[in-house]
């Protein structure tokens, strides 16, 4: 981009026709799966469709191309892009949709990274969604995306390194200490089903965040089971709900945390040692209600005006219908 | 804060009464040094106050109160949260500044980092600005803040770390190679002066974003010098001028990277080893020009639509007066 391209701040998300919704199949690269009722390929009576991003911020071919520059490193940006529509409808939001829509998508999630885990050049499959403009959604109809990128990106690793040090001093998973802890003192549970809970995590960084974890202890979501996918469809559904039910549909963003890809790479063995033992999937959800500054760039600390209690408080308080 | 408190995005600055005016001086907690002609503290005429934040991040008074809460980790929040208004005007912004001006701004961060090591508390001592609300500002009145925290942010230690290894591995300053680099190559320098250079960083976060350093090695910003602050003040203020034509007078912030206190805490001894020979302080502008979404949270990665080159390219033909 050029300079003169920043110049207008375009605020609104682009609508004329929506390249998501049925009848329009023709406007996205042709679907990598999806479920129909007996129709075909690229044309509607679709209820979740997974494409490739039209603009996809990596290139699915060629190979790694890792090469010095100087002192510096330079790799190609070899990486898969998808986007999972997660409904035809184009009005729905997340918090409306059915417990088999809300399944399907998790589902579809769950067997897209199986899928790129084929894929040798792989190590790490990120699952996020961005809602709003302010979280940087540029399409309104209802999606998430998928990126599979070729390292271990760089917060990933810390999350990995910390829980395994913590492992390594307890002999116990971090995350299923937090959760222990979290039932014991009660105070930033939001909910708590048999096999999902969602809470507010401890000195959170932004107001409202809510970290939602299995009770079950497996470090990669593609291990999570039927009983699971139901629970955490109810429970991401309706933390949501309540999220914009609470603070009228602010823009926000999740992001499954789950395991690298774990079996060995060419030119580099099996390097995550007792991850099986130590690492947690979750997911995190951010409302985007404050904004970075200078403070939190510089320290990546966060000053956040609402206490967790509160908001799990404020949360657990707000009723929604199911 | 409650949830309704978010209901209402309010982008606009407030702007009714400036408490940063002249003449508004009862608004602001009583100020902690100005540069003045004669005129008595806390009135007009000065020309640069220092004023403690009226509503701070974190509280002067008291002790850490370090503690454990079950598995966590717990302590006050105390630290000094200060303000820098850099002109009594309110309409000038930074690049309309008078060289002056910029260099009595450069040596009150200098002064009031020096003499906040005096209280054993603080580690870290953090100067930023926020420019325009998309960069988190909530007045217009052009100001610094300077934070003083008594634990070394996570960030900065991350910088220190990788500033330590490579020094370990080369016996050399890593940001003194890399101006090495970018003198040779020459592809990302946007200004070059005797004593200070400014760059596009290699692979760069953000689109034109910039980072300003001393040739000169040195860990802290404390030991910069007369002429070096003299070739800052005309750096910084013709970079910022070429961001704010090149591109409409974007929102940025800018932070000062320098070493944390080295000098003994109680109950801890020098842990910074060669922070003298491996850490060199900086200056590093990040124009608010693209969303932080998903992916970036998820790892740590930044997607970038204009190449460092590019951005380098674009600013160095930007001609600015002087």
């Amino acid at each position: 981009m050029r300079p003169s391209d920043f110049r207008v701040d375009n605020p609104k998300l682009s609508g004329a026709i929506c390249p998501f919704c049925p009848g329009n199949e023709h406007l996205t690269p042709p679907e990598i799966s999806a479920i129909r009722n007996g129709a075909a390929p690229n044309k509607p009576g679709w209820s979740i469709r997974v494409i490739p991003n039209k603009f996809p911020a990596l290139r699915i071919e060629g190979d790694l191309g890792r090469m010095g520059y100087g002192m510096y490193d330079k790799m190609n940006g070899i990486g898969a892009h998808e986007v999972i529509i997660e409904t035809a409808d184009h009005k729905l939001e997340l918090p409306d949709y059915s417990q088999t829509t809300t399944e399907q998508m998790l589902r579809a999630y769950r067997d897209r990274i199986a899928d790129l885990k084929n894929d040798s050049r792989f190590k790490y499959m990120l699952v996020f969604k961005n809602h709003g403009v302010r979280a940087g959604a540029s399409l309104e109809h209802s999606h998430s995306q998928l990126i599979a990128i070729p390292v271990t990106p760089k917060r990933v690793a810390e999350e990995l390194y910390y829980c395994r040090d913590y492992f390594e001093y307890k002999e116990r998973c971090l995350l299923c200490d937090i959760i222990s802890q979290e039932q014991l003192l009660e105070e930033r549970l939001v909910m708590v089903e048999e096999n999902i809970i969602a809470m507010t995590p401890y000195a959170s960084r932004f107001p409202f965040e809510v970290h939602i974890l299995p009770r079950r202890h497996a470090h990669d979501f593609c291990k999570i089971n039927d009983k699971e996918i139901s629970s955490l469809a109810y429970v991401l559904k309706n933390v949501l709900k309540k999220i914009r039910q609470a603070l009228g549909n602010p823009a926000y963003n999740y992001i499954l945390h789950t395991s690298p890809v774990t079996v060995p790479r060419p030119g580099r063995p099996e390097m995550w040692g007792t991850i099986e033992l130590d690492y947690h999937w979750h997911i995190e959800i951010i409302p985007r209600l404050t904004r970075i500054a200078g403070f939190e760039w510089g320290t990546g600390f966060y000053i956040n005006p609402v206490t967790p209690e509160n908001a799990a408080k404020y949360l657990r308080e707000e009723s929604v219908d199911d």
